[in-house]
C-alpha cells in the first residue's frame, strides 16, 4: 500500500543539508510536532537570550536602555529578517503585533491615497474572504474611525473584479491560513499596481519557511508574525515592511513617543522618526524580543532554497504517505496538489477532524484542528525529519481509520 | 546644617511596615536606585515566572495556549491590578502598550460622541501641554485618520477654559512626568462630566505608588504603564480601564482577532468580545506578561495607605535633606512643596542637571536626567530605605556643590 519505506526516509534524513538545524531546538521528547506554523518550538539560543536580557534588567536597570541593545531591537531584528523577505535591511522593522502593523500600514495607504490627486477618490480596501480574519477585522476597525473607507471582503475568485478605480489598497495573506495555498507575490502585486492600487501582504504563514521576494514584486507594504516559522515564542513581536521609496511619505497613525524623531527630547510637537522608526509606538518589550532574537540566529547562514526544497519534500511525502486514504476518500486534501502553490503547511478535510486531531495529540502527533473540519499540519523543515513524517502519517492513517470503524 | 541624622533614618527603617518588601527584589549591589519610575527593578518572582513560562513553551508548545494560563493574561492581570486603581476587577485589562491603549480608548470616546445626539457636534479633544508627549502624539495620530477631530494641547492653567461644548474628551496624565504633581482625580473628572465631556486618565506615573480611586471619581477611561512602579520589566504590557457601564457601548478601532467574541471560530465577520475582551488585539506576548505577573504578586497583601505614607515620607526626607541647597538657590524644587499634590517622584531644576546626573550615576546614585535641566528621582517605597535617601542626598549635595566650584 505505502509507496515510501521508513528506510528510504532514514536515507533522506542522512542526505538532508538542514539536518544539523534540529540540534538548535529544545524539542520535548516523544512528540512529533506538526504545529510550528501556530507556535514554533524553543531554540536553545532563544532561551539563552531571554536569560541574558533578564540578567541585564537585574544588573543594569535603567542603563539597559542607554548602553545595551534593547532600544535598537525593532531596527536590528528587522535587518536580520530582511533577507528572508527579499527586502532591504532598512525596509523591515520588528514591532508590535501583526494586527497592529496591519492597521498602521493600511492607515498609511489610506492617508497616502487621500493626499494623491486622482480622477476618482480611492477610498475602498479590498481583501479576501475566508482567510485569517484579523485582516478584515482590523480593516473594519479602520473604517469605523475613517468612515469614508469601505472594506470589500470578497472570495478569492472575485478579487480582481473587486479592484476598481475607487480601490486604494489590496490586502492579501500570502499563504492561506487553512489551505496553505500561496499567491504569486509578483503577479498579484503587479495586478494591483496596474490599476493604481497599493498592495499590503500578510506574510505570517510564509515567513521563515519559503523564500520571499518583496523587492522583486515591488510590493508596497507587508506585515508578518514572529511566533510561527520564526520560532520567536508565544506572542513574539511581529514585523512590518515598507518599500524604501514609500517610507518618507508614509505616515503612522499610531504615532507613539518612540516613533518621534527625537523621542528623548519629549517635545510637545510630533515629528515622525526617520524611515521606519516612525512606525514604532510604545516601549519595546525586551524579554519578548529576546526570544525572537535568539530564534532568528538559525536563519543567518541558511540557504532559503534548501529550506523551501525540504519543506516541499516533507509536504509531498506526507501527501504521498496518506495517498491511500485520499484515494478512497477517507480524507480530502485541502492544500494544493501542485507543489508550486503550496506553502509550509498541509491541510485535510474530514467530518470528524476535531476528534481525530485530539486523538493524534494523545498519540504524540501534534497538529491544529481548525473549524469546522480541517486538520492542519505545519511541516517546518528546520527540525522535522523525514522519519517524523513517516511516523506521523502512519498514526494519521490509523486514527482516520479508527473514526471510520 | 542637616536636620535629619543617619541614625534617625535607621530608626525609621526599623519601624517601616514595608521593610520586608525589599527582600522581594533582586537589587544590584552598591547602587541606590532612584529610577524605578522609569524602569522598576526585578523581583525574584518576576524572574521565576519568566523561567516557568519559558519551560512551558519548551515542554507544552501549542498546548500552552489551550490548558495553561497564557491566553487569560489580559483579564487575569487586569483583575490583579484593579485594587491598585480603585476599580472593579472586570474594569481593567492588561494589554499592549500605554500609547496603544490611549489610542483605543480615545477612539472609543470619539465613536461614542459621534453616536450621541447633542446640540453641538463634539469633535475636540483637550489635553495638557508639556506633559508626557505620547498623549498628544497619539491623539494627533487619531486626528490624522479622523480629520474632523481637533486636538487642543493647552497649558495646565488653560485646561478648564479649553473645555467647551465641542469637547468630547479630556485626556490627562495624573502625575506629571516631570514635576510629579498630581491632579485631583475626582475633581477633574467631575469638572469634565459637568460639561458633558468624558475623561481619560494616563496613570503611568502613579500606579503602584499611591492609591487611586477611579470608581470614586466615576472616571470613564484610564490607561497606564506596567514597567514603572509595577516593576513588570522593560517594555512590560500596559493596562486599560473602562468603567463598567461604558463597556457594552465602547467600540475598539484596533479590533484584532483576539478581541472577537469567538476568536477560535475564525469567522469572517467581526463581533466584539464581551466587556473589555474587545480591546484585545493580537496574541499576548507571554514572556513579557510573565515578568509582570511575578512582579504584581508583591501588591497582593499590601496596604496602599502604607505605600503612600512611606512614599511621601521618602520624598519629604529628600527635600528636607536637600533643604540647604534649595535655600541657597543651588537647586530648585520643581515638585510641589505641598505633599498632598506630590506623586511618587521628586524633581529639581539645575542648569547643569545632565552633568550632575551623570556624575551621580558614576557615584552609585541612579536617577533620570530630563531635558533641558531636570533631575528626577523616583522614590519607590517598596525597596528604598530611609538610609538610602540619606546617602543619596549626601551625594546629590556633593555633586551639586562640585559643579558650582
Amino acid at each position: 500500500m505505502i509507496s515510501v519505506s521508513f528506510e528510504h526516509c532514514q536515507e533522506l534524513d542522512r542526505l538532508d543539508p538542514l539536518t544539523g538545524c534540529r540540534d538548535a531546538f529544545d524539542l520535548p521528547p516523544n512528540q512529533i510536532y506538526l504545529d510550528g506554523n501556530s507556535l514554533g518550538p524553543m531554540t536553545h539560543r532563544a532561551r539563552a537570550k531571554v536569560q541574558q536580557r533578564l540578567q541585564e534588567w537585574q544588573a543594569d536597570l535603567i542603563a539597559g536602555w542607554s548602553h545595551r541593545e534593547w532600544l535598537d531591537y525593532p531596527h536590528r531584528l528587522g535587518a536580520q529578517l530582511a533577507p528572508l523577505l527579499g527586502a532591504k535591511s532598512h525596509e523591515v522593522q520588528v514591532v508590535d503585533s501583526t494586527s497592529l502593523n496591519l492597521f498602521k500600514l493600511a492607515c498609511a495607504a489610506v492617508l497616502s491615497a487621500r493626499s494623491r490627486k486622482s480622477a476618482r477618490t480611492r477610498n475602498r480596501i479590498v481583501t479576501e474572504q475566508g482567510n485569517f480574519p484579523t485582516v478584515p477585522y482590523m480593516l473594519e476597525g479602520l473604517g469605523r474611525l475613517a468612515t469614508e473607507i469601505q472594506v470589500d471582503v470578497v472570495p478569492r475568485d472575485k478579487l480582481c473584479t473587486a479592484m476598481t478605480d475607487e480601490t486604494a489598497l489590496l490586502v492579501l495573506t500570502h499563504a492561506h491560513y487553512l489551505s496553505g495555498e500561496v499567491f504569486d507575490l509578483v503577479e498579484m502585486s503587479s495586478k494591483a499596481h496596474a490599476q493604481g492600487i497599493q498592495i499590503l501582504w500578510d506574510l505570517s504563514h510564509s515567513t521563515g519557511v519559503l523564500p520571499l521576494n518583496l523587492t522583486q514584486a515591488n510590493a508596497d507594504f507587508a506585515v508578518g508574525c514572529g511566533y510561527k516559522y520564526l520560532n520567536g515564542g508565544p506572542g513574539a513581536p511581529a514585523f512590518l515592511y515598507v518599500r524604501e521609496d514609500l517610507q518618507a511619505t508614509s505616515s503612522s497613525v499610531l504615532s507613539g513617543w518612540l516613533g518621534h524623531r527625537e523621542p528623548f527630547e519629549f517635545a510637545d510637537t510630533y515629528v515622525p522618526g526617520e524611515g521606519l522608526d516612525r512606525f514604532r509606538c510604545g516601549t519595546p518589550p525586551v524579554l519578548a524580543y529576546a526570544a525572537l532574537e535568539g530564534a532568528l540566529e538559525i536563519f543567518e547562514e541558511l540557504d532559503l532554497g534548501d529550506l523551501r526544497k525540504k519543506s516541499l519534500a516533507l509536504s509531498e511525502l506526507l501527501i504521498t504517505l496518506l495517498g491511500p486514504a485520499l484515494e478512497k476518500g477517507a480524507l480530502t486534501l485541502v492544500s494544493p496538489r501542485n507543489r508550486a502553490l503550496r506553502g509550509g503547511h498541509v491541510s485535510f478535510r474530514h467530518p470528524h477532524a476535531q476528534r481525530i486531531m485530539a486523538a493524534l495529540a494523545q498519540d504524540g502527533v501534534v497538529g491544529d484542528y481548525r473549524p469546522p473540519h480541517f486538520l492542519r499540519f505545519g511541516l517546518s523543515p528546520l527540525y522535522l525529519r523525514y522519519v517524523d513524517i513517516w511516523a506521523a502519517a502512519e498514526k494519521i492513517r490509523r486514527h482516520v481509520d479508527a473514526v471510520a470503524a
